[in-house]
């Protein structure tokens, strides 16, 4: 049975809410995720919520009597709750009928199988969510093994790089490593790494792929530094006609990837 | 000489304030533009604030003094002010070093030349200001002859939407109108309207394009209504491979606009 909470000082409710930030997600290995479509993605991946919050006006929603049944026989915690409350769990005036808490997932590199995926993503030092969660929705669209988040990246279970995604934070394998060991990691098999620049004349359509393909991205205002692209296989450029400077760092990696999706 | 405003109960102060708000900037017809990079950029296309905000510190910075000189010069304000001053401007803890006040521009229709541009963006009822203004970056990048929103679109000058466009939003031409009105401009001459969509089996790379080109976007959630679609002379899907369902709405523009770019 659904446990029901109406009470904002309730310490479950501050927890959930302190889940926003960044400090508090680290020490407690959970993350937000909103809504009937993204949790229902999850579902459909077996990915289920340690607790599921809803408002009893969605308790009769098809979705929702779904989500309540299989987080209960997955031994979690189900919570009924008031607007105000998924108001303020959600940060949104007009709440999400639902709220997940997730634990933490991540796969490290040697849990990965390159013969996989003919596609793999690897961004370093990305810094807006919003650019995170796009490049884990391309990633599922044009089934890349993985996203590689390499040095200081925004965090991928912030709630911005989860809305973001669409859902494919829970189809799109993420691993967080260090250059150094992704790059031994990737020597140590087949791959060829494709590094997106400006400096370059190699246009992105001229080049030849071949999988599996790890298509590097850099960092959005500086782009990737000198020793990384020296590293990279093969540098490409995406053309460039307009005045103001470059293409944002999300679509830049889907332009690339829908090409290297193309030619595979 | 700059004005010095120091106090935060500065009429001018409010006034610039407010125009974060949709409702303000209608009243208003002016909207703001913050950071060294979008400002410059605008100046380049000769778009100088109508009032240039400051922080003393940055009064040294070359970029800063070239923009102050620029806007003096062109009969328009400049104001010297305080960090908290222009943090309360910006919206943010750690504020850009400028912000300014532009003149809302906005051409029409009968002001396009689709003999100046062989790809042309279309959306239809956008409502994320990031995607509008990460549309109009591509749109730069690829050299569309403008951005056409048609239906309730976000605002284009909305605070969100300037600082995804990077500064586009003064390279590209925007327009507003509604579905009819831009059906008898476009059939008054050529123009192949091509639509993204996911009912067709048609692939976007199979498909060919005949400049000037037309892209429609229909809205994130929905994608366009049926009308709309029978109007096209195609209908292009871009193959998804991934669990979760869909690109982001500018990301698939861009891979689009990419695509027709390169058989171009």
């Amino acid at each position: 049975m659904p446990r029901e909470i109406t009470a904002f000082s309730n310490p479950l409710i501050k927890y959930v809410r302190d889940l926003r930030d960044k400090r508090h997600r680290r020490e407690a290995h959970q993350f937000l995720a909103e809504g009937l479509r993204i949790l229902t993605e999850a579902r459909d991946m077996d990915r289920l919520p340690r607790m599921l919050f809803y408002a009893a006006a969605s308790a009769a929603h098809p979705l929702v009597r779904e989500l309540v049944i299989a987080v209960e026989t997955d031994g979690g915690e189900v919570i009924e709750t008031t607007p105000a409350i998924l108001s303020k769990l959600s940060g949104k005036d007009n709440p999400q009928a639902v709220v997940g808490v997730f634990d933490e997932f991540e796969v490290g590199l040697e849990g990965l199988d390159r013969a996989s995926s003919a596609i793999w993503l690897v961004a370093e030092r990305l810094r807006d969510p919003g650019n995170l969660g796009t490049i884990l929705r391309t990633g599922d669209a044009v089934g890349a093994g993985a996203l590689i988040l390499i040095g200081e990246c925004v965090d991928p279970f912030s709630v911005e790089a989860v809305r973001a995604s669409m859902g494919a934070l829970f189809t799109v394998p993420i691993v967080r490593c260090d250059w150094a060991e992704f790059l031994t990691w990737l020597r140590d098999g087949p791959g060829q790494l494709v590094g997106l620049s400006l400096d370059t004349e190699t246009d992105y359509r001229a080049a030849g792929y071949s999988a599996p393909t790890f298509l590097l991205t850099g960092n959005e205002a500086q782009g990737m530094p000198p020793e990384m692209a020296a590293a990279c296989d093969i540098l490409v450029k995406i053309p460039m006609l307009g005045k103001a400077d470059s293409l944002n760092a999300a679509v830049a990696t889907a332009v690339m990837a829908y090409e290297v999706l193309g030619q595979q």
